[in-house]
């Protein structure tokens, strides 16, 4: 595969080159393990930092769906489930993740991507309503992503609703933030880390997709709201023994402000993309403005487009057309770009 | 703790430098996730060759508790337990996880960290001898350690006779080789790869404390026998995203046989220091030849010892007595090990 | 409430009079433990004979929600879920069980509580169809009920149908019967026991609903396909220590085709409901021709009916509408159905 | 089986008379379902008025292992373990249930079926002063039964000196009464169902052998422990819809101190067994005071004994020898003992 272009997603590089050099300069250094070490200190006081969030308590996990799943299975009680769009990354691409902790995906309908208060609030109602409720799963948290799966944003008065109904139905917020910096560096975003601190009971900045060779920093605001999280790390198998690793990768992307950097020329490209799309005529989906770009082709153009480029599948709308995702990243380059369009000029 | 001596661990550095290398020359590279890459399947390759298995399942995963967790969930049935040595790292060192996925840790006794057939054999015979036998966990697996929790190695015919004995009551053997490559670095040992493809039913060839930033590399000899192992990777969360990291890490530890010599220094380094605390007339514990050193002091030298030298806590075999570990890496330099040997001779 | 007319279930009286006269006269009788007496292989006997299935394995659970999470939690793979009707019990009645067990339910839409074939191809071609599916759940098994939750049949047309996409497919067909007795009596009926054998992996013939003081009778006709299933009763607490009382009660249901008896006068009492209710033009929903009567009343009809009445809750199609269930019962007499008409006709 | 004399268990009647007097004097009232009806209520009030408990809450689950596996698996948060004897039932005769419900079982040498206050302490001080104990198990709950699996009794110091090394130590406490009918009925016995409440956090009054056709009935003396149990009972299967059919049974077992009196001939007949046991030489193992007798058999003599008798197998402390339950229950008849006497005499 390595003649195409890839647009397949957003993790098919390494990591930020600052990330490696550092990786490099400490390498023999000798640290204590399990995230006990300096670097990992230091990283946690960055995020807590610009979180505002003095007191938070930060960990470092090694992926979105080990993420996802702990913290889902953790923050529940037995009797709840999660309410979460029907495209939610935890309903339909984690394989089964939360279920295998024990608790139910309560899917709502989504507007691309996104859940709103509304929709949240039927199914606490529904669920208050219900004469047999103590027969069926309770509502227990709301999941949501920024961006989500669809590329799009919530913007500060949706999230403030969405707490707001959270608090009258008793239910955790909690927030993937996989490709966190790519919202944050769109040019429409309201949402700042530190409204995230203020709104979500759990959220997480993600690593993985955005610029680090994996982990995402999990933040909790509150201190104690899941009592020995490091031990059941351990016991999930998510507690990396040289767990500095991590901790560099985060001081690093929190240095210089580089996690609020990284995803600006990845959105720009994406920007890019579109505009040539629509030129062409072709339909995007969702109104993603992050660094996704989706695009419904015909099944011969889909054909056509593969040839040269690796895109990610979708869905299949109906039997003859297919919505592709289009990915750019902290590192695409101009130049792989500026071919990307020449092949779509092409279809 | 940085102006201490580290000997608590083998995971207190970063990577083997091949490997740090490797990652920055490969790092703006594009490939597919998820361990598709080519990366991945070069070292699958290596591996299988390494250990004439040319059949073998290779799966890469990020550490031993999850790698020990996963595989004994998914090859006991529901109504198995596992046996393992009372002092095996599932039993008493990873927070619950074999419970946590569903399953009993049945011990029996052990000499320095090893379980022999005779015990397995009583364990299996119990079982069957048992009138309730219905009503109690039928031993499905066999846990075992190379080297051992306590440093000591299996011989090949002890290995046989712990196949034998498996084979003849329908047991699964799985070995745990989280420090591997000490272990086959060891004078003493004759027990290769191919031995254990030959003798395991799944055995993992440890990277996290043998010179990768992290990673264990799972063999599964027979394919085929835990069907759908990589989406149940991806329930757990087990599955990285940029799965090449953990792939270019053990290409780089099966090229020029490096996995086959990280180990010796810190053998020799472990045997020296051994010499050392014999001479001093303390008690070596466990009879460990391998990169872990057990010894036994009053609680007065422990104090004394931990003021320069960051040891592991092992055990107190009473009130005034602690057992400590010091443990060498292949990143352990000559230079520490003589000023480890200065604070032991002040003793 | 005993001042009310009960039309709120059908498990609200206890057992058909015969099971009481036979579990007092073998009350002081010794028997061996666990549904290891002959009072159980009795029954099991007669089971087999009624579904002309001499190999199947009968096992005999407390309850409908054991059985579906047992059932569905063994006889899947860890990576897959189970296709359920939205409406179905263990989507919405269960508390989460399913997922307690680990496994996701998939649903697909129904219509009056039915699936049909369609509906479960379009699941299992979207999984196949998909490029990530390896990332997702893999549907493993079909869970239907007869009669429905909502009280409909399936003809054997149906089920024939759905028995070749689930073999097409490699899906188990799991059967809920907790209301078989009501199904069969019905005059339309056309499924015999003999057909849920031929065409079911697994199914149960419900008796806590259908006579039984509490029970359900699992039938699995090829034996062996969840090996071990009396050890993962005890292990999962449904192995009853006094089992032959699950087996003294089957025994009686089996005799002089009680079972196929039971539910005619309650089917016949529910039809003279269902005229009464189309008599006063209110809406009847779902079409059940069993046991089950489904009504859509306005909530000052529903305050007025309940003074009098026990309904069941159903669901609240719109703020001023209830839907309730009215349930009649092998128990209920002449008697209580003339003064429930009677109440109907004052609304 | 039904020609020889049985004493292999105290589950092999059905119930005493005056349940099934009452489940037949009841049979056709219509109840509500799940618990709700008069007839638990009752029961329940009668259960908190004998243990002197008025604010406890009471729940009737089906059997013991059902019952110590929901009790455990809710009341301990996930990285927590339960402390057991090594013959607790939990830990050899309940096929995994705890570990099924993801937890460990710690277990502690026992003398007779029985912990002590310093073993306890001793797990307790070993997790506090493990340096390593964020990675390991946390002790969260002792797991006792009166009578223990020994027929042994704890006095009520006993449990004085338990109960304040739990509160010393932040353990919860838990007592299996499976066959505590047995325990207040022995002469020797000091301890109340009152003081059981005063001392437990939680608690279960057997039923199934002792007097019920099956049935445990859970006290939680402060209530709200373990929030929404009602739903965890549906979600474990554990919730009967007739529920009124445990409600009535513990009704009359606490109606006219019948629950008090009902162990008294079971251990006055075990008395005379013991008795003949030690005339002949036999040796008695554990020191049973309670309605279970064990008897350390040559083989030979186990199979001269079992043509007549049945007997439970207990264990195998050597080739040669068996130790045997020989157990009578409220339904023991004087005939049968005097029978089983005279095949002694023989042995």
């Amino acid at each position: 595969m390595q003649d195409k272009l890839f647009f397949a997603s957003d993790y098919m590089e390494g990591a930020h080159p600052n990330i490696l050099e550092r990786l490099v300069q400490t390498n023999l250094e000798k640290t204590p393990g399990y995230g006990t070490d300096d670097y990992c200190e230091s990283a946690r006081e960055k995020i807590r930092a610009a979180c505002c969030a003095p007191n938070a308590e930060v960990f470092f996990l090694s992926g979105g769906t080990q993420t996802n799943s702990m913290i889902i299975k953790y923050l529940l009680r037995p009797y709840q489930g999660v309410i979460a769009a029907e495209t939610g990354h935890i309903q339909g691409h984690e394989a089964g993740a939360i279920e295998c902790g024990g608790h139910k995906v309560m899917t709502v309908p989504q507007q691309d991507g996104k859940l709103d208060a509304v929709g949240i609030r039927k199914v606490a109602e529904s669920y208050l309503q219900d004469d047999n409720r103590d027969h069926i799963v309770m509502p227990g948290m709301v999941y949501i992503s920024q961006p989500t799966e669809s590329g799009t944003l919530y913007n500060l008065r949706e999230l403030e609703e969405i707490r707001a109904v959270c608090r009258e139905y008793n239910l955790h917020l909690y927030l993937d933030g996989a490709r966190l910096a790519y919202g944050l560096a769109c040019p429409g975003n309201d949402v700042t880390l530190q409204d995230l601190a203020r709104l979500c009971d759990v959220f997480y900045i993600g690593g993985t997709k955005c610029g680090a060779l994996f982990g995402e920093a999990v933040v909790i605001p509150q201190p104690g709201l899941i009592p020995h999280f490091f031990t059941l790390m351990k016991q999930h198998g998510a507690l990396l023994a040289k767990g500095r690793i991590l901790g560099i990768q985060f001081d690093i992307l929190f240095t210089d402000d580089l996690y609020f950097k990284i995803g600006g020329t990845a959105v720009a490209h994406a920007d890019t993309i579109r505009k040539k799309l629509q030129q062409k005529g072709l339909e995007l989906c969702y109104g993603s403005p992050t660094n996704q770009v989706f695009v419904r082709l015909a099944d011969s153009q889909r054909q056509k487009l593969e040839e040269s480029v690796a895109a990610g599948f979708w869905e299949k709308p109906d039997a003859e057309h297919t919505i592709l995702r289009l990915a750019t990243s902290w590192a695409t380059t101009e130049e792989d770009v500026q071919k990307l369009l020449e092949v779509l000029d092409s279809l």
